[in-house]
């Protein structure tokens, strides 16, 4: 148990870093090309990577609505549901402390939005709380789904970091520009302490939607085989 | 036969979701580096993820010319085309619908093209219909072409869906400025049932075009072998 | 043989017409983000993609410079050296007049650099011909070791044609800025017949170079194992 | 002992050239899309593709945080450390050399930062010494961590390079602002003997940060399993 939380922090931990981190330090240098598809990049590549290096330990989940989802889709048995969430929680915590010390690391730094997950005012492009809403249910009901389907017995040995980790930068190609991209209760978290009381107010929708989404996902999962 | 419709549903809606979707969304916030690579992936990606997902329910096509193709390459009993682009169908204007819903949600939305497909004044770059035309149908003679092969007896067991789905990304690098790239009547569907009749009026190349190329690309792969 | 070339021919049509295409249709749209990370990914995938499709059958070459290095390098008998060079000209060839044919179908077109290799006036970041020379002859060096080197007996099976694809990416991210990338005499060849005489003029350096660095690379490989 | 020098003489030449050569050579071409996600594409592709090459010859470091790393790991006799580390330098230095003879091949050529790594003053984000040994300890930690864990006994045979060359790109999408990305000490040297003294002045980070950051990653990783 010691190695799977120990699996889940270091996880989420780089998923947090390396993808709010990306956006975060690339920003104050416009221009150069990085934009959301780096960004998105960066996000399933986090995950790609860690879950070559950790996927037999823990599973790799690095997120409550994948870890709450396959614990509804039987993947998991519910006794490890709480540790592995409180493991992701710090690792995305521990993240953004780590980040918030390299920006701060230059002459004018703003804390700004750091990469938190928001709707309406706080949306990049400004979508309402409803588009925010359905947009999170659905990217994470097939996050969640596609997870369960490339780990059942009798999925190709080896890919499935591949594809779970591709899944999520295509989540992030989709979901960027309404909510910056959650999918993930311990993401949206970690970044939210530091960006101050606004995006906190709007923490709820990015634990509702993704559990929400990852729940229904996994349950179809289980049905379409 | 349930569960192919199924998956063939989810993996449609998915490739006309997240695709056009990445395009639709992020056209609201300019400048910020997503443009057509970024499209391009998005397309890809969720072929690359849902072949690794479902591909071994239904095949994984997501596509009537390569439903067709498939046909008379021999891969599939004639009984299952039908069922199979219905599925594809729905699955293109559910997700159609729901990003219209997402994209609603925003101050000052309008439809505009919905990522539809089209050629003359309706083509990106303003290509013909000629055009239109080979390019399509050269890109989806090759995408069959290596669906045949790299799913046939022997190929490498497990880089089917990575192929497939970079295929799809690579097509996406080059046609779009031609007709926004199709490839799929289906994808091409969905959207236009909500861009309006100029787009409706140019459907019939996006069906044409592609299973032209699709079937000829099947036959192809059946003699070189 | 028949097979092979044809295998040969498709290949280095796909590869001319997907990888100079994406350039030259995509020339006519600025500000999209294309540029050339995405002519690059083109490359790279086509031949990833076909490598996959027709690997078993011709080795997927689709390039003479990778054709005499492995002669040289005993992993091709002699004899089938010119008919595959002679499928791969003939594949860029007729890739390279579809693509005119496609391009000519907007108001305005001009045929321009159509994608073709130069230096000094004709790089585009006007390098000199000594640095063409180098950056040609490395690439295509490491090219053809890579090559040589994972298609070896012993070497992780299916990956080939992913490390290869990404090779070529990599070297275009590298080279198009001094000579627009060739490796390939092939891909050199069939649009520098449309570009005009300019072009024609510095073609043998396209050939030189690629060739060179192939050869010295097969050599190495044979050694460093 | 001699194929092993030559893989790493190889390998961290085509790192420097192809990952530092894509960052100067484009560098004169602006607005054309490349930009930091293109260049921290071609750092990883490049360790991706010759890994695959000659992992199995040396293992594939062409890093002496990872060579060092590897040695406290218990994966590298300590006899072996010296020598891939001067062949790793050398590969590093030569390709420099090679890029500043392609890249002076062009009219007004100067030398500026060339592609070396720094901070404060000579960090792309003018962050800070602190900011810059933060950041470049916590990559190499996971450079070195997941280099471990993927070619640990037991992980997923053949995807290991695939794993490593896209944690290097990552690294880079998030680094890259603030030191310009070094994870790797030889890569740091060889442009800095090129880029002149302010540069050289600030090397010692570049060996101190990623050599601490991967010992400790490659201890956590032996506790871990």
């Amino acid at each position: 148990m010691q190695q799977k939380i120990a699996a889940e922090f270091l996880g989420t931990f780089w998923l947090t870093f390396a993808g709010c981190g990306s956006a975060i330090l690339m920003a104050v240098i416009p221009n150069r090309g990085l934009g959301f598809t780096g960004v998105a990049l960066a996000f399933g590549l986090a995950v790609l990577t860690m879950s070559y290096a950790v996927g037999r330990i823990s599973g790799a989940h690095f997120n409550p609505a994948v870890t709450i989802g396959l614990w509804v889709g039987r993947r998991l048995p519910g006794v490890d549901v709480l540790p592995y969430i409180i493991a992701q929680l710090a690792g995305a915590t521990v993240a953004a402390a780590v980040l918030a010390l390299i920006a701060s690391g230059r002459p004018g730094f703003e804390i700004g939005a750091f990469a938190a997950n928001g709707y309406g005012e706080l949306s990049p492009g400004k979508y309402s709380l409803l588009a925010a809403l359905v947009v999170e249910a659905v990217v994470t009901f097939f996050f969640v789904f596609i997870v369960m389907r490339v780990t059942a017995p009798g999925a190709a040995a080896g890919f499935a970091p591949l594809a779970i980790g591709l899944t999520l930068s295509l989540i992030h190609l989709v979901a960027i520009p309404v909510t910056n991209a959650s999918v993930n209760p311990a993401r949206s978290t970690g970044p939210a302490l530091f960006s101050g009381a606004a995006y906190l107010a709007q923490l709820w929708l990015f634990w509702l939607a993704p559990v929400l989404g990852g729940v229904v996902g996994a349950m179809v999962a289980r049905a379409v085989r």
